[in-house]
């Protein structure tokens, strides 16, 4: 199917309404909005609108509950438990992000370890919310089981990706958010639509072995952490995913490894799960509790020009700074529009039409 | 040249006395001679006492002060800098570490930038420090640079290593350490003595192109980010190699990128150097911060014996848990002796008789 182009307001309307229309109080569906609408924007495709039907069949199968009292648990000086009280994870993850900035305010940092959340859309957006405090953010979430450990056939990981923003001063952001594994799910989504072959590397076999076949998640087999293969640092890609997973969900109290509650409502929820739903890990680190800020920033300039410089090989123009290629979609779609393939848009005029909003 | 078994007791009794023999005090030259040696009992014998001459040259060349007055010179309820008064990051790492692990106890958490240090032995043992406090430990450090950023011929970065050490409960804990490329240098060292070729994905030539070559390095090559190539994620090893960077050095005022101040002795200081020294990042959080320490202990067991029982692949026999591998050679090295190279005994010799010390 053909893409087709919309404004962001005009997915911005559909977003807002729709999750209105699931119970969300004005506030947190300005603010799911936002966080989804972000992953569009900045070209992550598959953290976008097209979850959003996801998310209602998640509230359909009532394991979203549309208007949580989200609340502190526990806390010290610097951290923070929260329990999302099975809301959103997009309107979860930037409360406790709040609180750890405001935590950071106060002592220096702030940490804060969440349970009982859903997906959160990009981790970028929350460690986002840091800079324009002058502070380094970091976000991290679990996500159901499709990885496997070096050496294992079963998915006992999610890809759990790591988002660390750093403020400079002329210069733009340093904003890197990647998921654990050597390619992000959506890659393969990507790849799936397209009919084609995955490179090897990024997926294996129900039995282990490597395959370029780009639907080998139907047939039992799962994704590979960053490293692909032992002898290229793949226990070094599983020991990302496993600190995730651990920040994330061991020490909120959520549930982890292989009982992490999927994202698609149609798979049964895990037996004996040891925690309450999803978990996230979010941190922001004043920058002046380190040195004053003005001259921490100014060295992240001169940090970030001196990369931009570094030379380029024959193969490629530049070399590229954590945050870029998202910049730069980033503008572009903001003004020539957001393309979506023709699969969301139907979702979404499907959407639309079950809860009576113009599209 | 053929291996040689030595006792721990015996490496112990002349590193100390080398250490001595510079200038260290009683207390330094033990901490200094722990961490260094840890390496070696943990397997790691590139940053063991294969390095013990490399530190010495160091000191002869005026850049390694051995008796020096590390001290804070800034301070938050969670967060201090350290000035490591151009010491061994042997001993300012620990320093640090202790500062993070007090800050853990008054507020949940501490986070120590360090500058003006040099080489700090192997991340684990600083991390390690903040288990037997029932405490997650952190530590990375920058390092002189020999890491290319995806598509990039220059070298930029070191291979800036993270470790992350959580304590479990009956389980030993677990013990993340890796360098945030593909291979190690060490790695690549072990294939040139043997006179092996590299697997693809480890290096690259000076204008960019993978190589088999384990002596490139000396070509003007450069190692890969941790993902070998932009198809096989490599800009995320660039980015989680930046953060270290940033952290250890842009935070603290150390020097960074490819101003990062070199380890042999024979190589030049970089130009125009923008900060002081070499720079680590240190960090302590108080499990029960977020949850009484027994019921986290306890899920950790859960994680780990779950992950034990993960399905191995048919060409392997279980799954490992980040540090068994480590802890494995530990137990072996401790009761058998720990196997130096015949280069390393020979290095050890002369420096024995450079200082009049019995080996």
């Amino acid at each position: 199917m053909t893409e087709q182009l919309f404004s962001y307001g005009q997915l911005k309307a559909v977003t807002l309404k729709v999750f209105k229309a699931i119970g969300c109080n004005d506030h947190h569906a300005e603010l799911a909005t936002s966080v989804l609408l972000s992953a569009d924007i900045r070209g992550i495709d598959s953290h976008g609108i097209a979850r959003l039907s996801g998310y209602v069949r998640l509230w359909e199968a009532g394991r979203i509950n549309p208007d949580p009292q989200i609340k502190i648990v526990h806390e010290t000086l610097s951290t923070a438990v929260v329990d999302g009280d099975a809301g959103l994870g997009l309107v979860v993850a930037p409360f406790a992000m709040e609180i750890a900035i405001q935590k950071a305010q106060k002592v220096g940092t702030g940490w804060v370890s969440v349970n009982n959340s859903n997906h959160f859309g990009i981790a970028g957006y929350h460690a986002m919310m840091a800079l324009k405090h002058d502070m380094i953010g970091m976000a991290m979430t679990n996500a159901s089981a499709l990885v496997a450990p070096t050496f294992s056939t079963e998915r006992m990981l999610g890809t759990n990706p790591i988002a660390v923003a750093i403020p400079a001063g002329q210069q733009p952001p340093f904003v890197a958010d990647f998921a654990t594994t050597t390619a992000a799910n959506g890659k393969l989504e990507i790849l799936q639509r397209k009919n084609a072959d995955a490179p090897l590397g990024w997926v294996q076999t129900e039995s282990g072995v490597p395959t370029t076949d780009a639907n080998i998640l139907k047939k039992n087999g799962a994704l590979l952490p960053l490293g692909s293969d032992r002898e290229h640092g793949s226990h070094k890609g599983y020991a990302l995913g496993s600190i995730v997973d651990i920040f994330s969900a061991v020490l909120s109290g959520a549930s982890y490894g292989p009982w992490a509650p999927p994202f698609p409502a149609y798979v049964p929820m895990p037996e004996n799960m040891p925690g309450k739903g999803l978990g996230h890990f979010l941190g922001a680190m004043r920058v002046d509790a380190f040195r004053p800020a003005e001259e921490f920033k100014s060295h992240m300039d001169n940090w970030i020009e001196r990369f931009r410089k570094a030379q380029p090989s024959a193969a490629h123009k530049k070399v590229l700074i954590p945050g870029d290629p998202e910049r730069e979609t980033e503008k572009e779609r903001m003004s020539l529009g957001i393309p979506l393939a023709g699969s969301v848009v139907k979702d979404l005029k499907e959407l639309a039409q079950k809860f009576s909003i113009d599209f």
